[in-house]
């Protein structure tokens, strides 16, 4: 198998497994208790939070830990409903290729707490212009939300400038990096936001397990439960293990994470270029297009259309040839309609619907690339529909 | 170390553990995927959602995963916020000793989205009378939410009759059993609840896991996603390799409940025994009383109190001698507050304060066990405070 959809999920680390099996086998203490075996358990997350926390330049109190990114974007603005009201703010803006974490939340947000929403759009790279997010604020605007790397095409945006907009606003910024953890390096206080969401999963840690940097908690809690957890602002026995092995994995992205960037941009760069040879080779070059911007510096996500070959047919295709890709967000995969973010980008809907997302990790090796390359032109060769 | 705090947490069952490592391991694939990498990973979830439908008797497709106890029970009250107002419904009961869980979602619902609340009572033995739920339905009652198990206690409430009472007013009814599932039947048409939540950790699965019954879908999400994910109700990647262990630990603990039940009762009944008869020995036999009921069927709990010893001094001198022990709900352990569970009971605050409780599991000896009551007879009469 070549596993090429590393932006779904990645592969666990054995190191992130091992540190975490304690934790499910005899050291399962409750870190709520008062006596040394759950003393242990609370050191453990405690020693995960400083781990979180240094992997983006965060203090430990800062860092709620939660069962993932999708509950940490959740958390935003659930969690900020009453106080935004009570500062007289009603407004959020976000963009038109958030995943749908943030999208369905903001959503609820207007439904349920009387919000309404401001979208900015994308230009044809997928990138969120800063100066759309200055048109759109007005004076009710509490939050606003921006992506930092999008998880269909890698598309980056300047969320720097995003944030230096809002901050002279006095508006809160929060932004998704659940993908760009995998390959950007991240400062809370460079990039200058409120909330920043990660999750464990997309970093070669395990599914369940995210995070939540809170700059100031002016918050109430998304899930209720026992005051004594994560600073009272989510209830719950904490995930031990999980988040043990959410440290780790923080930590050996940080140590790495340059090398890393550096190795997942050069596989991306070396599988376009094998891709492009083959299909020119069939006479099919012409067909291949980027979605997005191949030239952008980090890199694990590419997405390309293939005219005239329809994805999910292609990706069926690739399965029984042991290569996995997506099409678009895990999320939305059962999903008819064309990706929200392509169309955003300007992207007609039967060339979305003929698009692919490859992405790369740290596991995968240039010789794997260049196979799966073949492998991808062959079948494309058989599935092109030249009318 | 003697661990007797299987109400704060249990140990992983080894076979549920050994479930679990191919999902962390080699099967990492995302369940929202096409390929067969991760429609494998799926039918691992689903599989897993049968194991646990079956262990409560509920259909597959009832059974929505959580990341434990405390957000199923969350989930019950704010996924039904909108639905309850459209029916003009805005009033809530629930019982005086009720996880934090619950008694914070519905105080949050009451501030955030204009419920107001009932609190029914319990007696001496800290049992609901369903005919004090009764008494305070109102027209405007949209849910009543009353525990099975108690966490403190161990104390059983009537459930089936407050479940018929509802059913009869047209009042959705909600169960907390996630201390009730680790040695009480549980069979969801039999109790005739439309809700019912359940936390893996506390049966031998691991932490950041659980589930909740919905009979009926008039829900909107607590976290809101991907709307292919636990039939649109759950955002957020599956944790798949704490699913797939959840279910095994209904699968094993619906094999043995009723051996387990037995064998849980008697390590009480002897270790009960065995502390009176060594405080007698000293001359201690009247500081020693019960909160809650020591002839109740069912369990795993055993609440005491001892009338002159303070309860985190004696926890502390356990530690030391390696016997885990705890003064009530470990999200409540760091806590100034009397357990608000026994003071419900009418126990006197300087009482509840003296009170500890142990709770045994599968994995307790008799031998232990009976170490234990001699250890803290020995550590009581250390501390005992005749004045």
């Amino acid at each position: 198998m070549i596993y090429l959809d590393n932006a779904a999920t990645t592969q666990t680390d054995p190191e992130v497994l091992n540190a975490m099996i304690p934790y499910m086998r005899e050291q399962y203490g409750n870190p709520g208790a008062l006596y040394a075996f759950g003393r242990e358990a609370k050191k453990a997350v405690e020693n995960a939070r400083f781990q979180v926390a240094d992997f983006i330049g965060a203090e430990p109190d800062q860092i709620i830990f939660t069962s993932g990114g999708t509950e940490s974007n959740n958390m935003v603005f659930f969690s900020l409903a009453n106080y935004l009201k009570s500062q007289g703010k009603n407004h959020i803006i976000t963009s038109a290729v958030e995943h749908d974490s943030v999208l369905k939340s903001v959503q609820a947000m207007c439904i349920k707490h009387g919000f309404y929403k401001s979208t900015a759009g994308v230009d044809k790279h997928g990138c969120v212009s800063p100066n759309q997010v200055k048109a759109q604020i007005t004076e009710n605007t509490g939050i606003v939300s921006v992506m930092y790397v999008n998880n269909e095409t890698g598309s980056e945006n300047d969320i720097e400038s995003i944030a230096r907009i809002c901050r002279e606003k006095n508006i809160m910024f929060h932004t998704d990096c659940v993908q760009a953890a995998g390959c950007c390096k991240l400062d809370v206080n460079k990039i200058g936001c409120d909330f920043l969401s990660l999750s464990s999963h997309k970093l070669h840690g395990t599914k369940g397990c995210g995070a939540l940097f809170v700059r100031s908690k002016n918050l109430t809690p998304l899930i209720y439960g026992g005051v004594a957890q994560e600073f009272g602002l989510r209830g719950g026995t904490e995930n031990v293990a999980a988040i043990v092995g959410f440290g780790k994995a923080c930590e050996l992205m940080k140590a790495r994470i340059h090398e890393i960037d550096i190795q997942t941009s050069i596989l991306k760069q070396v599988f376009y270029k094998e891709l492009a040879t083959a299909l020119a080779s069939k006479g099919l070059d012409s067909i291949l297009n980027i979605n997005g911007n191949l030239l952008i510096k980090h890199g694990k996500i590419l997405n390309i259309s293939l005219k005239g070959v329809d994805s999910e047919t292609l990706l069926l295709m690739l399965d029984v040839k042991g290569v996995c890709v997506s099409s678009g967000s895990a999320c939305r995969s059962h999903e008819s309609e064309p990706s929200h973010v392509l169309i955003a980008m300007g992207v007609p809907p039967d060339i979305a619907r003929n698009s692919i997302r490859i992405s790369f990790s740290k596991y995968n090796t240039e010789d794997e690339i260049v196979k799966a390359a073949k492998i991808i032109a062959d079948c494309v060769e058989v599935l092109y529909d030249g009318n």
